[in-house]
């Protein structure tokens, strides 16, 4: 269940990222190394940090292969994507809730602070979006509209909450998920965002 | 002594990470991001590139909470930090000796040679910036026009001029900040900086 | 003969970068930095994503050495360099050829799969440019118009097909690079490159 939701996550992570690289006019090459950095940078970077390599995707290439495909799909469809724009939206709330858990668990088994470990799981989730946009020279769009990261923050912080409060884990994965995943969905639809600072 | 200032600089460089990120309209989520980088950017690629993980700021918690603090203040008196410039310039000045100093000494602690030794204790002092620079979207500063780098070079020649000369740690140190802050100050005074190259 | 080929490459690799600085109006240091990381910046990506740290500049300084010759190199000849463009791009090339069979090499060495070991081999030959393009504030060059990195996924399946034939290590490795050098030489001659997508 859980291998099917990451699988989903990342699928949906592979296809933004290539209609990302699409609009900014890239070729083929560029189109899936774009889609691979949105999918797995975020682990990729947290692996790096906590020392646990090689990384993810070169011990297990099971995400190596979803990205492929993912990138094949967008290759052959990308006229078409926009229909499936609801889906792509859930498979990538999805991937938020998933990815977030994921991080949450390497820092809690390297043995780091739960500080730490939501900023593992902040970067698991968000991160690969940023180096896509650094790549396609933007600014990161989660440090100026999107409260993507501060959903993960809040996740991270109900899961020690219930943790501290010895929820068992077959109840805690499902709950974090689910809160991430439904607070993104309200956040959407109510249009919620940080606002942006300034020095006037 | 030299943890007090530690803490100075960081939160220095936190705060001017924090200014940097609203100027150019971040929302909260990516100032916090952008102070944090600035503040322990360069360290965390040095932990990175010698390989001492998990990185820094996840083993000793001590940054993160003074670039919580930095965060903070610099939300809240945001439009009366201005009245403080002098006193931001020199605990960066103070920053840019105490980091410098902290690289070199990992660089030998590893067992590098001086050369890699000085790399590092410029990359620890600077390359937060960088990064800064980077997510905000613009070449980086310091190759363009500040002769900040060049400074933590000079130091890291110095450092180990005197180190082969026998002199004692306990004056190597304050000695070596005391020469980068020095020159900053001067630099900075004297508006110094180094040609940009053509090809004319 | 391969150690002469990889000081032609790292050389080829530190001017261009140090052409680009120039060109954008940097600084010594900024010239330096990126001279640096346009030669170096992809085996250091491949070291610190397989974990093998200190990454290489750190444990042989031959490259370094190599680049600082480079630099200098550039500096005083910056105004005459362009008549030396068929050598750059000669050198560029054997470059390429050299530090693909680099990557691939450390890839097996730790055991990775050989669709990994193709990867580590392109980043290795040439994410150096995209990390200088990224410094310069630039969408990568290569996401864009040069078949560059294909060259070295052909390159990559050439070598892993010869080596399940068994061909002996003597001759795979001046073939894959013959292959490299020769497709590239092909490429530009012709103005081979991939089709910007779009969605249109």
């Amino acid at each position: 269940m859980f291998d099917l939701l990451d699988i989903l996550g990342t699928m949906a992570f592979a296809i933004s990222g290539a209609l990302t690289a699409i609009n900014k006019k890239m070729d083929p090459f560029g189109v899936f190394v774009i889609a691979f950095v949105t999918a797995v940078g975020g682990g990729t970077l947290r692996d790096v940090l906590i020392g646990h390599t090689p990384v993810g995707w070169m011990r297990n290439l099971d995400s190596v292969y979803v990205i492929i495909a993912g990138f094949v799909v967008t290759l052959i469809f990308r006229k078409k994507l926009d229909k499936l724009r609801v889906s792509l939206f859930l498979f990538d709330t999805i991937g938020l809730g998933v990815f977030t858990l994921i991080g949450l668990e390497k820092g809690i088994a390297s043995g780091l602070h739960p500080v730490i470990c939501i900023a593992l799981g902040t970067m698991t989730a968000c991160f690969g979006g940023v180096i896509r946009d650094i790549l396609c020279n933007e600014i990161p769009v989660i440090f100026r509209k999107e409260i993507y990261a501060t959903i993960c923050i809040i996740g991270g912080c109900v899961f020690f909450l219930l943790r501290k409060l010895n929820v068992p884990e077959d109840v805690l994965y499902p709950v974090v998920s689910a809160v991430i995943i439904a607070i993104r969905l309200m956040a959407v639809n109510y249009k919620w965002s940080l606002p942006a600072l300034d020095r006037k």
